[in-house]
């Protein structure tokens, strides 16, 4: 952090020549700014602002779910009922804390910047955009660094532990399985809590900045310019209400209900959510304003807003459902996977990467119309408050999704505590349902994650001045055929990071279950430290390269290319990397629940595959080791690649514009 | 065909509502064209020539190659060399049949429709472009078609021939081993060869458009006009003098020789094609000359052209050099995969999924740089003219394709024939080596999709009249996010067609054992017919719906949504679908050739790993099987959907730009 400090400092202190005097703004030419210095000084400050937050946010969030994985075994003793309010009340904690937390520190920036800005908002509102960047970055640490942390952990204890020992999953004869289980947090309560914070701050810097050039920023409207942040404060009132459905209106007495019940709550906080966006507003806005349109200005009324943000929220519903559908055992392409098994591993692995190709087309379709709609109604600021929209309801998306990994951890600490079977159970079939949700939290974050990246490109090219961005220009094409690929190379090398990392942990467990008397019979305890030792290793040394890509992509094409090769890299990346992050998680998902509906046999169909070591069920376990490191690393990461390039552009962009395009000026 | 061509002929015909008068003309409006109905009539007469010249080319090279398998397998007793020979010498003619018969239909249709047309050479050359689509709807069958018909066969033919009942490949007793080996014909030398022919002839028509547009045109200078087939021609003379050194100056004697002479001939066939180029670009152009430029003019000199088609043809040559190290086992990349068997197929097929992803990355630099090259020297007639440039060595990578089913083949013959062991071993050796020029000439053909439907985007255009595709207008983005989806869609399609075809083949083929007493024991003949039809059957019903997908997006896309979109449709399919095409291509390539690797058990490590039935090999098999479809239906697939679409834009774009965009004119 320190180290890109420096550089931002630097770069765009640059632009300017480092001089100290004031100038004219760039966008309301009459009026006179700060030097580039002071954005340079404070977009710095923003970006350690914004990463702290970040990795406070994932600190405290790992804290509730420690806490709360040993709260929810024990009430696991009582009822399932009893046990599920109180995960699903832990997993609220973690996700009012995020969506406050991140509003708060970014009010009082504001605020605090302000009192050297004044009147100056073009500014204040382009070095709050550092806070986007801080919090992508931290992200880069929680979702590919904890991505491969938890992958190497649980493909190392699985591929020993589960086939060639026997023992059963979370067994603490296994050295690998406190890895594991420190694993789910990492990777699942810090990674996809940094990857929502990061989208969330991006989206918000992206909406204000795009405002302070707008009219609320030159008629200096302060209540119509902090809408994105009225928006993300009703949606934490919205989410407080839809919690208290969950745990005290509704009560879980079965199995069967968790599911639907979690579901029911992203429904009912969409439709509320809905409401409230109409009310903000109707307070918050003038009746008519205009917004900046790469160049022109562009009249937009109070409902064209509100359609802007509803349509973003209820896109966000519809990939939700969609990734619950094709994840979820409970329908049929789940079910034809699980079948696929029976003719062996191939066939499964072949339905499986077709299920995740076709699992993308429906939210391709919901994210197209919601660009359409919110692009042409208010341009780039309708796209970031479409965002904005999309995440308004993080609260209750981070509940169910953070409900997950405590549950499946609540599962580990019952085994490992030797409670009795039925408490296993009970746990395992609250993890059931922490899957699916996991696989909706995640088509969620890729969701709003494009519409993040699509809003902050929007801000980058304003900023940088493009007036269009041609693809009938070879320099613009180029960026959009290299963008395009970018995602496979990142994923090529997580991917290969977290097999090399498993099979480091692998040699760990095969030796100490050699070298180590009595392990197996439960009279020696394990070496836990170095495994997990190996895995906090392997996932910082591994992260360096896929994160040197995503860090140093924007400024190699900015630097040499210029800005508009690098408008065409990030619009590529952008809308090939949707794709292969919704394929790679959908089907990573599903082998995981046709494995599950395989063991769990609760119809005539599953029963008819199983049982657990049937040669179906085989087949199903490597299906799912497979999708391991694609839902769990690459897809997921691939949120941060967008989003992270688009928002180091948009930092960099003053600099690109004054210093880059290298290369061609050379030729 | 009739249908689609009568589509055309109504579609085309409705842009001036079918009058018979004769109009100025669009680009060069001193001069008067024919009339819009006659350019309909036309278009749709060159569409079925294409179509024909592609289907003939396609029956044609099956003859020749299924002569050519028994005359291997002959001279196979003499020695290595003399059948290296005999199947070289057939792919090469299969090469040079299709690269003259293209030529010469293109050629003579140009001055038939001359004697019509006269001095509207605008009307001449949009009617021409007819051909292009006809080649391309015929490789849609050849490649989609071909695809799911061989790999139905070879998979069903393994899982229960290999796997179940222990019988070696190609063993007679197998009821789908003649399915299987008609396959190979279908999807391999008329798949193959009707891709090729459809990027030949479309590259061809759109150099041609542009050039009838630009000064060539309008000054009607014949022989510059002329000078895309001027290329191929001297493309076809270069490939005869390259064959000799295969057959005649250089002497095949051992098995190691095989593949580097293979890759030397791509090598020769390059360096000559170069001297070709410059000789052929000094006497053909005049030495300055105008080519259309989205509205306005570029000024070009003959050393431009003389660099875009060369950077074209060296393009070629470093993907098919860098597809080689990716798919053969004598380099690291594929020991790699093959070592991660160790630990089982989960791991194998991780390692192979990344294996792909990581291939894209240079040949996406490569095809990067001889876009920005030529796009930037000769704007979109530049990059015609290198996708030209990388087909006009097509006859040798034909040839070095070719060969490799044929060897194939010729390998099936001697186990039905019951030939000696060391026959069956030659065969073997050659077959080894033709699946990594398979690899090569598929990446190839990517390679050449990819900038022939950048051109034919560029034609496509200029024809629509639009002046520019702007990323930052919601009409095209939302296009180019659904464009970078289709491959996906389309690829879930080709793969579940594969997996249900196969296990229809996979059912008929159990019955057959299990209902025809000595089968096993060989007293009693398999039903080879009943196995064929079902391949033929399944092929033919499953391409309907990943046909109707390409066919029909263009068309509801431009009817509904517009040029604009439509543009951005077209660009997004190409820049995603060039990446799932090649990852695709070459993640199977290198499961098949990690399986082959242990099996052939040639280095220490390999042996480490092997023998045949090991744990190792029976995770390589599962890739294998995995990679079956991506590597020959979905991953070459995806070339017939990227230009398919752009031809048939470009075809249809007179009657989108005029009665195109309903949904937004209602709106």
């Amino acid at each position: 952090m320190a180290v890109f400090g420096a550089i931002i400092f630097l770069f765009l202190g640059s632009v300017k020549s480092f001089s100290t005097e004031s100038e004219p703004c760039t966008f309301n030419k009459e009026n006179i700014c700060k030097p580039a210095l002071a954005n340079a000084f404070f977009t710095t400050i923003a970006f350690f602002l914004g990463g702290l937050t970040s990795a406070l946010s994932g600190f405290l969030g790992m804290k509730i779910a420690t806490y709360a994985n040993a709260r929810t075994t024990l009430e696991a003793r009582k009822s399932i009922g009893k046990a599920f309010i109180i995960a699903f009340r832990s997993g609220a904690v973690m996700g009012f804390l995020l969506a406050a937390n991140g509003l708060l520190v970014l009010y009082i920036s504001i605020n605090l910047f302000k009192l050297y800005y004044g009147d100056d908002w073009e500014g204040l509102y382009e070095s709050i955009t550092g806070y986007g960047l801080g919090g992508s970055s931290m992200a880069l640490f929680g979702r590919v660094g904890g991505g491969i942390y938890t992958k190497a952990a649980d493909v190392g204890a699985d591929l020993v532990g589960k086939v060639e020992r026997n023992i059963p999953e979370d067994d603490p004869r296994n050295p690998a399985v406190i890895a594991d289980n420190v694993g789910d947090n990492v990777g699942d309560i810090a990674g996809m809590g940094s990857d929502l914070f990061g989208s969330y701050a991006e989206s918000s810097c992206a909406a204000l900045f795009v405002a302070s050039i707008s009219s609320f920023g030159s008629s200096h409207d302060y209540s119509a310019m902090s809408y994105p942040l009225i928006i993300s404060s009703m949606g934490i009132v919205v989410c407080l209400i839809t919690t208290l459905f969950a745990t005290d209106m509704f009560e879980i007495k079965n199995v069967t209900e968790i599911e639907p019940s979690l579901k029911r709550q992203l429904l009912i906080s969409t439709v509320l959510m809905t409401v409230g966006i109409a009310f903000v507003s109707f307070f918050a806005l003038p009746s008519e304003f205009t917004i900046f349109d790469f160049g022109s200005e562009k009249v937009v009324k109070i409902w064209h807003l509100f359609f802007c943000v509803s349509i973003g929220l209820w896109a966000g519903l519809v990939i939700g459902y969609t990734t619950e559908y094709y994840t979820s055992s409970a329908y049929s392409p789940v079910q034809e996977v699980a079948d696929s098994c029976k003719t062996g591993a191939a066939t499964n692995v072949i339905f499986g990467l077709a299920l995740g190709y076709k699992s993308v087309i429906i939210p391709i379709f919901a994210i197209a119309a919601s660009i359409y709609v919110s692009f042409s109604l208010a341009a780039m600021y309708g796209i970031a408050v479409a965002a904005l929209g999309m995440l308004s309801t993080i609260a209750t998306g981070l509940a169910i999704d953070a409900y997950g990994p405590i549950s499946d951890n609540a599962g580990g600490i019952a085994e490992m505590a030797g409670m009795s079977h039925s408490i296993r159970e009970r746990t395992d079939a609250l993890d059931a349902a922490g899957n699916t949700t996991a696989a909706i939290g995640k088509g969620f974050a890729i969701g709003s994650a494009a519409l993040v990246s699509l809003a902050l490109f929007g801000a980058y090219v304003s900023r940088a001045g493009i007036k269009t961005v041609d693809v009938l220009s070879p320099k613009v094409f180029i960026g959009l055929l290299v963008g395009a690929m970018l995602p496979y190379w990142f994923s090529a090398m997580t991917m290969k990071s977290v097999g090399s990392a498993a099979l480091k942990m692998v040699e760990e467990v095969r030796r100490q279950f050699n070298s180590i008397p009595g392990l197996m019979e439960g009279t020696a305890k394990p070496d836990y430290a170095t495994c997990v030792k190996i895995s906090t290793d392997a996932s910082l040394k591994e992260m360096i390269p896929p994160g040197a890509l995503v860090m140093l992509t924007p400024l190699i094409a900015g630097t040499f290319f210029g800005v508009e090769t690098l408008a065409g890299v990030l619009a590529g990346s952008l809308v090939s990397g949707v794709q292969v992050a919704i394929s790679a998680s959908n089907t990573g998902g599903a082998w995981d629940n046709a494995k599950k509906y395989i063991e769990a046999g609760a119809t005539e169909h599953a029963r008819s595959l199983g049982p657990k070591g049937s040669d179906a069920h085989k087949a199903a376990v490597i299906g799912d080791t497979v999708g391991d490191p694609l839902k769990d690393t690459s897809g997921p990461s691939l949120n941060i690649l967008i989003k992270l390039m688009a928002v180091e552009s948009l930092v960099f962009a003053p600099f690109f514009a004054t210093h880059g395009g290298l290369l061609f000026k050379l030729l």
